[in-house]
């Protein structure tokens, strides 16, 4: 009786009962094209004979997976803090200030790396962050302010979480291109992308006119907007935000009421000569945006990672989020969505400890510290511009030079013929090409669609992080799979 | 202009004007007691005489914050995982089988624990996952219906992400009591709890009657019932299942098309003599559901944890879910899912293949840790003994013994005088109880209102984790702070 009263499906969970919002989330660093090298990598595997001997993952920001070494001192301290005994049991296998280090979170982790943590991470890392910011920007900031995660991915989901509520059409102004963390976050959460070009013209900058513009569209019709995501160094771009630029997007988020979700996880990736990091947080305190106990006029939170910089620990999974001028009532929410997960994972906590407060000029570690990290940017950089060069040579390509951050995003243009055989297939022209590049080169490239693209333009993204010693033989194969496309699809 | 014509908050992210949802999920093993104790802690530190010279953290299943020691081999694979020169340059530091263990993990991972692995988990390590599970239950198991997470949460939060959609009004059967994870997310994703209550009268068993009818109210009011949660062992209750109400459950699922959650990360503390745990899995299959592809029937999800067992790695945050009769377009969903986060943490990720492949008879490190992991359940088992046995002998509580988990579940009956005390205070009779103890003893517990409970009773959670040798002292504590509350609170 209770069974036929009762109209559902035959199956409670199947792509048809599915949340579709789930469904309709996107999220193209790990799509199509990843899928494709993945079926490729199981073809060479199995004996199979193809036109390159490896895959090449440019699609993703994974630098150890590209054989970056990892740092010394911070993974020593890391083994230390996972086995103390390594260091009583091995005296000289440590230097003094990797010991030390280790001490210092054991102290303040009762039941070591393996007890659940503050919900909103270690105090004594907080309180090292803090530190790191204040040095960084010249202004005051607080341990209590600080949240870590599982990443930067984490702190955006808690913080959307918060800042969408469902049944409501609330939007985030969004850059385009994105990273596709945002488009597909606002998809599940059931917020609206109200997207803001940036313009490839002006070295992807923001245009003050045109956000107030897109602004003003979207609330026209509806949507109340609630926030803007601005990625600086930009993902895919590379772009570096001019501080006046800083200045126009947080007076505007004050005029506005909008928060501020600056992604600052490139900080620590600038190549551009003479350029230099700057933080949201740093310019709104210059213009007086202290975010001091009740003062809300600009609510600004800031996300780092320990996955990229020169330190590119992807897999530890280590991150914080710092917020400024949100109040008391939403930080203890913010608590609360912590808790839910207990804690974030305390090796990645203490990771992003030791990332931002590295060795110092004196102690043992530091020449060791120096030369890795040095090697590191320094090979970064040649690879960046080794790699937009490369880029701008190719028939139909033009790529703007990358401030930072560890990305390449050229424009390419497609012939008729090309676009009608994406076409036929029933793909986007510029994964029809990345597809095409692939199955030529092994090297995998994101679509430009993935990240959101003028309306009539293409683009696709690559990473430069394969190791410097393979960088012309990789440019090689790309050089040779896109002449041989274009030569395959003349109109 | 603009500004003027659209209404707003004056401020875009405060009390009023977060997501409703986040406001309204509770989460009480972080809730106010906690908040007081470390108000307290705050206190003592500041040389303020108290009653007690130490917090006890009895709120939490947090194994190394009370002092637990972590398993050897388990740390020592890690350390080499981390900082894999360690085993070169201190050739005898580890032994043999640490060694390869780590040498294992390492050939399935290019680019070590720093690189994003897939983002389902390292390959590796479901296939240890996938032996384990076969040789548990005596079925075959698939790596590739292995997802590892951030802990077991992150798969629950995964999961009812799929199962609820926003606007609909989907409802999972929760039973009461319950781990407040369930409750809080449902409350966030918009879904409706429908609480089946388990029966304290018979062990905190599942009644089959109760359950229909409780499905029936749901779907009558028009909830659409999609799914069905059971933690087994319990969480607070610490009771097992019977194999006979297993199956019962299994077979209301398939034929009311539920998709059932079953929470097991307790399956490695089991207290009650000649008990063993039967995983939900292995039920099915012994029923004939055996989940291959096509076969729908029954749409199973199993979770497991790091945190607890023997293991009680919490601050790792490994876990994974294991799906079952879940077709290839929710899996790929659920990867999807994933990615988004782009992997869970490698060091939770190892550290869960080797929770479940620990050393075996024969090689050099199963001596100790079969020492290591006898000593701390046999000292969690008589822990057990002691709490249960002291709380019964309590004024005016009762309390089921434990077959397994680590929790004890008290009921406890208040005088009206305390009721209507707390009712001035305006908190929950067993919140004020909570209160009361911790002011007057240091130990931290969960009042039963966070979990559930019947209309009209009373209870509190606690676990049974302080370290042995203190212990009797705790009881002790305990004892003299409940008889003065009853004495406080005599009618």
């Amino acid at each position: 009786m209770l069974r036929r009263s009762f109209s559902r499906a035959a199956v409670a969970l199947n792509g048809t009962t599915i949340n579709p919002n789930v469904k309709a989330a996107k999220y193209a660093v790990r799509g199509a094209v990843l899928d494709r090298s993945m079926e490729l990598q199981r073809k060479m595997a199995a004996g199979e004979k193809l036109p390159f001997d490896k895959i090449v993952p440019c699609n993703i920001g994974n630098p150890h997976a590209c054989l970056q070494v990892p740092l010394s001192f911070h993974r020593e301290v890391l083994s230390l803090c996972i086995s103390p005994t390594l260091a009583t049991d091995h005296p000289h296998a440590f230097k003094k200030d990797v010991v030390e280090r280790a001490k210092h979170y054991a102290a303040g982790l009762t039941g070591g790396v393996g007890a659940y943590t503050n919900s909103q991470g270690i105090p004594a890392v907080r309180e090292e962050i803090a530190e790191f910011i204040a040095e960084r920007d010249g202004h005051p900031a607080r341990a209590d302010r600080i949240y870590l995660t599982n990443g930067a991915s984490e702190g955006v989901r808690i913080l959307l979480t918060c800042l969408l509520r469902s049944g409501k059409q609330d939007g985030l102004l969004t850059p385009i291109p994105q990273y596709p963390l945002y488009s597909a976050s606002l998809t599940l959460l059931g917020g609206a992308l109200v997207p803001y070009h940036l313009n490839e013209g002006a070295s992807w900058g923001v245009e003050m006119e045109n956000l107030r513009n897109t602004l003003a569209a979207a609330r026209a019709e509806g949507t109340e907007v609630r926030g803007i995501a601005v990625i600086n160094p930009g993902n895919p771009t590379g772009n570096i935000l001019a501080e006046e630029q800083i200045k126009d997007i947080i007076q505007m988020a004050v005029d506005e009421k909008m928060v501020v979700l600056a992604d600052e996880v490139y900080q620590a990736n600038i190549w551009k000569k003479g350029a230099s990091f700057t933080s949201f947080k740093k310019v709104a305190c210059d213009m007086g945006y202290m975010g001091e106990d009740g003062d809300e006029r600009l609510q600004l939170v800031s996300f780092h990672s320990t996955s990229k910089g020169y330190f590119g620990e992807c897999g530890l999974r280590g991150g914080y989020m710092e917020v400024h001028g949100i109040g008391a009532e939403v930080r203890a929410e913010l608590y609360k969505l912590s808790s839910l997960s207990l804690c974030s994972n305390t090796i990645g906590q203490l990771a992003t400890g030791i990332m931002i407060n590295p060795p110092k000029p004196g102690d043992p570690s530091f020449e060791t510290f120096e030369k890795e990290r040095d090697d590191i940017l320094s090979s970064l950089e040649r690879r960046s511009i080794m790699v937009h060069k490369a880029l701008n040579e190719l028939e139909g390509i033009t790529c703007n030079e990358a401030d930072g951050a560890l990305y390449a995003f050229p424009r390419i243009r497609l012939s008729n013929k090309a676009k009608l055989a994406a076409e036929a297939q029933g793909v986007p022209a510029d994964e029809y090409y990345c597809l095409k590049i692939l199955d030529e080169s092994g090297i995998v490239l994101v679509p430009g669609s993935g990240f959101g693209q003028e309306e009539g333009t293409l683009h696709f993204r690559t990473t430069f992080l394969p190791a410097e010693e393979t960088m012309h033989e990789t440019l090689k194969m790309m050089t040779k799979a896109h002449k041989k496309f274009m030569d395959e699809h003349r109109d």
